[in-house]
């Protein structure tokens, strides 16, 4: 390889984004608004491997999915960014848009089964509840079943994806719009090496995890904390310490207008708490 | 029908418990711990209708899952309870353990699909990694592939579901305790009319509903005066109000060892929050 093009090739690495699932997923669509449209993608099928793309470099950034308004706070990830001491850069919320696509030709009469990832057939329930006679299976990841259908000219078998699935793997909309809850937005981070370091300027978001003993107030005592250096909750999850009884961990994100106001807190945090980390600072998406 | 017969119908109507999913589910294993080994079950297929069938009277009782430390809190059922009125009277914590179930004579090697929960196939997705052969199905419940196994005599398909279910449709356990984390506690409540009165006198518990402005220190605010009440947090959930931005609710359980300790802070509450609601009082689990 000549010098130019190993430098062409390790730019190119350099800018990999690894999300769970494939081109046409919501993570895909994420990326795109985050990295602009041509981003170059690191197709993982789990959680876990999307956190191994960054931690060996095969990617320099993951899009990760962490909550949304019908399944709630998805732990597993918590979990996962905050064993891998990775950390969080941004944040975006997308609108979810489920639609039921299939081969040109077919309607929803000839569909059989529908493939798609576990959540996204929660939420779109109410729909197939008219349809019993359609088989729900689980995939690893919304987009995938559409691209399957596409190679292997599968008729009966209809995806759940967003409107860009269709589009890349040249299905034809079934029914539109699916989804149960109309408003239903997701949360999404952007995850980097912890010793990367980003532009820092407009951060006005944090994403913090600590522990607390189960001493009666000790929440609103560290509650009353963050108030006082005018730092406002947007987010708040207690989860028990599964080997601890009565031991409670939390997931706290906080929205800040002066930096110095969030740098005092994090002081006292240290102090009043334990196991205290900053999963992340960042722009409010 | 003779009148003592239509009085035994109507106690056994009575003693109705309605369940997602069927006899030999965690579900089951719940009901039976908290109503006896011959508990009568009303079987429901979603969620939806455990409501409908305490609502409409066929069912005295519901059991139904609230969270749990791998899937998190599952909010629409939180949701359901919330628009329904049914009023909480108890909870439940479950050990959820794990087999891979299939005909006698089957092994690992012999089976090309295994159907479940979409929680039970997450919770299990470590085991599943080593087998990437065997394709991942999503039905409504646990034990329901283990009976339709058996009743259709199906090799080649395995079941995930608790020990029960193995027990009860006559299916040998290919793999014993496949979840991935191993002290995974269920969390259940008891459901029932918020008409019906109940013993009130062990009361220790309650789960909380209210809305707050997102003004700086609200929830701060109304977490000292639970602890100036002698009121103790033992789960915290924001959710962001879909339809107004910047508006959240707040689900939060406390106990207390007074009742009128709680009497007080219901006061305080009504007047700092809005849409405060008791979605139940009972002893703690």
């Amino acid at each position: 390889m000549a010098a130019s093009g190993f430098f062409f090739f390790l730019t190119k690495m350099k800018k990999k984004v690894a999300i769970q699932g494939i081109k046409g997923s919501f993570h895909h669509q994420v990326a795109q608004s985050c990295f602009g449209e041509n981003v170059v993608l690191e197709e993982c099928v789990s959680f876990r491997e999307v956190i191994t793309s960054v931690l060996d470099n095969t990617s320099q950034k993951a899009v990760m999915a962490l909550e949304n308004s019908i399944a709630g706070s998805i732990l597993p990830n918590y979990t996962l960014i905050d064993n891998s001491n990775l950390q969080i850069t941004g944040e975006f919320f997308l609108n979810i848009h489920m639609n039921l696509m299939g081969l040109p030709g077919q309607t929803i009469a000839d569909i059989k089964e529908v493939h798609s990832h576990p959540i996204a057939l929660l939420q779109c329930a109410n729909f197939f509840n008219q349809y019993p006679q359609i088989k729900l299976v689980e995939s690893s990841d919304t987009a995938i079943t559409a691209k399957r259908i596409q190679e292997q000219q599968l008729k009966g078998i209809g995806a759940l994806a967003g409107p860009a699935a269709a589009e890349i793997y040249n299905l034809a909309i079934l029914a539109d719009g699916v989804h149960t809850v109309k408003s239903n937005k997701t949360r999404f981070v952007i995850l980097k090496a912890k010793d990367l370091a980003y532009d820092k300027e407009n951060v006005n978001k944090a994403s913090l995890r600590f522990e607390l003993d189960d001493t009666p107030g000790s929440l609103a005592t560290v509650l009353n904390v963050l108030n006082n250096c005018k730092l406002n909750l947007t987010k708040i999850q207690s989860i028990p310490v599964i080997e601890t009884p009565f031991k409670y961990s939390f997931f706290v994100d906080v929205i800040f207008d002066k930096y110095k106001h969030f740098e005092k807190a994090k002081k006292l945090m240290e102090i009043m708490t334990t196991h205290f980390k900053v999963l992340g600072e960042y722009q409010q998406g």
